[in-house]
């Protein structure tokens, strides 16, 4: 029996996580679990899994689910709540699955406490992946992706010798605007955003697909999860995401990982890691329905902010996370209707070439850059 | 330094084995190689490599070779020449590159010898799977796949587990045939027949695959290699070889090795393995540069060969022996301008069809099954 901890419970990840442990009770049990501020479905889950810790965002929210909470579960709240379901006694993995930066503090705590990570959330690599790895390194402890392409080449990777490795090929599908032009993308609305091919996934994602930038932020990932240069980074643009990432070796052997797009699997791969479960309601893969499969070059003209992702990446130091906090600025201010889509983009570029470069930033730093990024952001939207 | 002996140096895998051993000298010695006819070729190997033994398929051949050979190279010949090659003291590993089932005794010894087999010649695990399999457990000896097919298969299950595999999905390119019905096969020729559109091989193998038999005779040899029941082996089109097989495994995740159609990265594989070594003058995948892949349904009927080969495998026993002694004698007889070549099939069937079967046949049973089915079809043939 594996005990998961599942930080961002309610969200997109978090949901298929709770599919995957009813999928099979007999293997996986619920015994910590954080929220923000979907209290109603918070309450739910903590009815149906009874975890022993249930973390939410505000005070008030944690007051109110303790004096209704039927189960046993104690209730925290704030960043110390988040941190206590991170470090929960019993867990054996933590599952990274919440939203933005608000990742990167109780993924260190998580290691710290010897917890095996299981991570979706990209920003904790993108914007602290010096620290993060090194604290993984230095307390033996496995960083699991759970992104369909991390855990493609993870998967790829498995038998295989570091050294062998000639690149990784991460496939992108090109989100919901992969057909259209730049010119195309004036004016485009949160909705048209918001309606991806192939993936269904939370409102921020499908954003950063669109964007490309979600590609950009699993690259910056990639490097870290792997340890490998970015010059050893390629991206294909492959429209039916049935292959989800490949690695080549240097006999030029190429494997690849490929499924229906259905993130439970990367999920379920994470929490059976080093074997598999059988999925026995998932839709299997069937290559002579789906007929063709198609790549395509990358234009990194069309998709600029994949571009600024390999150069906040090969810049490296606090670059990541000026183009991450930039990011996660601009797009909620598209999803509320204060810019425009390609607005995002010159956000980001302009965020990154105002940004005086800290190498090796600590964690304060970060956390500070971090802030100054989305004051700047807005700054810039009210000039 | 790994020392090999090459038991059919001069065949198609003979020759790319050789290229392997070229490419990478500090890595790989020529310790023994067996030959059937060529001779001069043989010589020249001979000259270049300096084995410590050669062997011949006839006595004369030896002596001749004997007289000329300016390197130390001791020259056997016969069956007892073949053994001596493939139990070379030196080698630490025997590729099986011979044609047809001469293979198989020589396999036997070797694997006695404690050789690992780096496995080309399929017929050596179709008539007597169970025999070889048997011995290389008993011996403790690693039986690696050269053919792409089961290469692909076998990096596909690097770092996996057996009880976790749902199917091994072998490609089939189609052979030179492909986009025939089987009312276009009425007549075709011999040259037609060796226009292979991706690979490049051997005759027998290029009509093999042609007719499909080839698949069937490595679905037979999938089954045998992996120990996986034929319900659990899918063969799929796939006009491209660029996928060269694929490993489903129960919780949907399906990984497959891709490449350039090159056996050489195949070959090297077998004599790398569990590592791999850069190949820098193979031509590396680019998925962009082809652009699409395509997967067709495999139809049963228009490539009755393949149905054959899975009745013969499920029927089990000595009717693999039958299946593959019919189509190497019918397709000697179609490269030889005797027989048309939809009568392959005819022959086939209906060698299958008079066949007594005999469960779990000793060696020499086999032996003299394939001596009366090679008979048989010339009976046939002639009646």
């Amino acid at each position: 029996m594996k005990k998961i901890s599942l930080l961002g419970a309610t969200g997109s990840i978090g949901t298929q996580t709770l599919d995957i442990i009813k999928e099979h009770p007999d293997q996986f049990e619920l015994v910590a679990m954080s929220v923000g501020k979907n209290i109603a479905k918070a309450r739910e889950i903590a009815e149906e899994f009874k975890p022993l810790v249930l973390s939410v965002q505000e005070k008030e929210d944690a007051e109110k689910l303790m004096s209704v909470l039927t189960s046993k579960t104690k209730v925290y709240w704030g960043e110390e709540g988040i941190v206590e379901a991170a470090c929960q006694h019993d867990a054996d993995i933590v599952v990274n699955a919440v939203l933005g930066s608000v990742g990167l503090y109780p993924t260190l705590q998580a290691i710290e406490a010897g917890k095996t990570i299981a991570i979706a959330n990209k920003e904790t690599l993108v914007t602290a992946g010096h620290i993060v790895m090194d604290a993984a390194r230095k307390h033996g402890v496995s960083l699991l992706p759970v992104d369909s392409e991390h855990s493609a080449i993870f998967q790829a990777l498995q038998g295989e010798r570091k050294e062998n490795i000639e690149k990784l090929i991460i496939t992108a599908s090109g989100g919901s605007f992969r057909d259209r032009t730049r010119e195309e993308l004036v004016g485009v609305t949160v909705e048209e955003a918001l309606n991806h091919p192939n993936w269904s996934m939370g409102a921020k994602i499908t954003i950063d697909s669109a964007s490309m930038m979600n590609k950009g932020l699993e690259v910056i990932e990639a490097h870290w999860l792997f340890d490998i240069e970015y010059d050893k980074i390629d991206v294909v643009l492959h429209r039916e995401s049935i292959i989800h990432s490949m690695v080549q070796y240097h006999d030029t052997s190429v494997i690849a990982q490929l499924g229906t797009p259905d993130m439970r699997t990367a999920i379920q791969y994470a929490l059976t890691y080093p074997t598999r479960l059988p999925r026995t309601q998932a839709k299997k893969l069937d290559l002579v329905e789906i007929g063709k499969l198609h790549f395509e070059k990358m234009n990194y003209h069309r998709f600029r902010c994949l571009a600024f992702a390999f150069d906040a990446g090969k810049v490296g130091g606090s670059m990541p996370t000026v183009l991450n906090a930039a990011n996660e600025a601009a797009v909620a201010a598209f999803l509320n209707g204060q810019i425009s889509f390609l607005q995002i983009e010159d956000l980001i570029e302009k965020a990154m070439q105002e940004h005086e470069l800290i190498q090796l930033p600590e964690l304060d730093a970060i956390r500070q850059i971090d802030r100054e990024t989305r004051l700047n952001v807005h700054r810039f939207i009210n000039e």
